[in-house]
């Protein structure tokens, strides 16, 4: 049976990440029950998404600019680079204000499993980088599962190797966290990464 | 300072039903690293939807054709029209294949605190279409809220003062449900509507 539109809409909608039928189904209302200039200017942002908005050449991070803003700031701490898994990962860590280095994707994680190794994440390119702009310091921030941490240690060899220091995020309790809902491995893991009170 | 194309996407997203920032920026980074020609189906499909979309003259559903393949099925019964709020109630009602007869979209419901009045919803049209189209039943469907149930109650006058039979759908006890978990208010539905065991 052919699929009407709004059926073809929700459809469409239900295979974004987060979404089932019920969600698409009410987003698909909305858009309906709403302003027809709102729900254009949404579809015309979504339609010229991938042509405006690619990969930096550099840092492979998104970007509408080639290089991207982050690497062709020179008020930027151009010595240090902060490895990430994912190009959202570089928005997560520039909320926080705290980093004011440059960034490099790796697009990844290690996952032999799911057939992906060394050579299909961008750790060469990380290395040449790290080698021809004289990096001191590179900080691995993958996220703290298996195959992130695995990934680190590989790409910390692959460093150590030529020199640079390498280091790791911190792990521990989440600020504003409880004790009383903190996993097993995080309570270890604060623990053995404790700092001293000043 | 303007906003980049990303941000006003992740912003256009969030102001969907049930999306807040977050979940609007995980679906941005996910159409962004997926297929472009995903991407821009979607972008026309909310694009076109409020040309391909309008609701019907006879019942106020939604629908590509004018009137809508329900008020035009010579297989329904076209002598009960079940009442909704919305438009979207039609589908949900659809989904449960229990119900053949045609139906009637109020439009919202009586909400003197919102300024909303019978006149502001499709009663009198109801009224009409009962009165002219030799309707036997009306079955009201508005949502057991205490507007929906003092709209269900105001319909229900109108259309008894023309001799039409009018009926409410049961409440109790949800299928699947627990005793456990239902309010008070559900548990005492559900003793005075109790329906002897055949």
């Amino acid at each position: 049976m052919a699929l009407n539109t709004l059926e073809q809409l929700i459809q469409s909608i239900s295979r974004l990440p987060g979404l089932g039928k019920k969600s698409a189904t009410r987003i698909a209302y909305a858009l309906l029950a709403g302003d027809q200039g709102d729900a254009q200017r949404l579809a015309t942002l979504i339609h010229t998404l991938h042509d405006t908005i690619r990969r930096c050449s550099v840092c492979g991070s998104y970007t509408e600019t080639d290089p991207c803003p982050i690497c062709t700031d020179s008020g930027r701490d151009r010595a240090t680079i902060c490895v990430v898994e994912q190009p959202q990962d570089v928005a997560s860590l520039e909320a926080s204000h705290e980093y004011h280095g440059l960034y490099h994707v790796l697009g990844g994680v290690i996952a032999p499993i799911d057939g992906i190794g060394p050579d299909d994440l961008a750790i060469r390119p990380l290395v040449d980088r790290a080698q021809q702009d004289g990096i001191d310091e590179v900080i691995i921030a993958t996220n703290p599962t298996v195959e992130g941490d695995t990934t680190a240690l590989f790409v910390a060899r692959q460093l150590e190797a030529i020199g640079v220091n390498v280091s790791r995020l911190a792990l521990g309790l989440p600020v504003g966290g409880d004790l009383e809902y903190a996993d097993r491995l995080t309570l270890a893991r604060s623990f053995r990464g404790r700092t001293p009170l000043a």
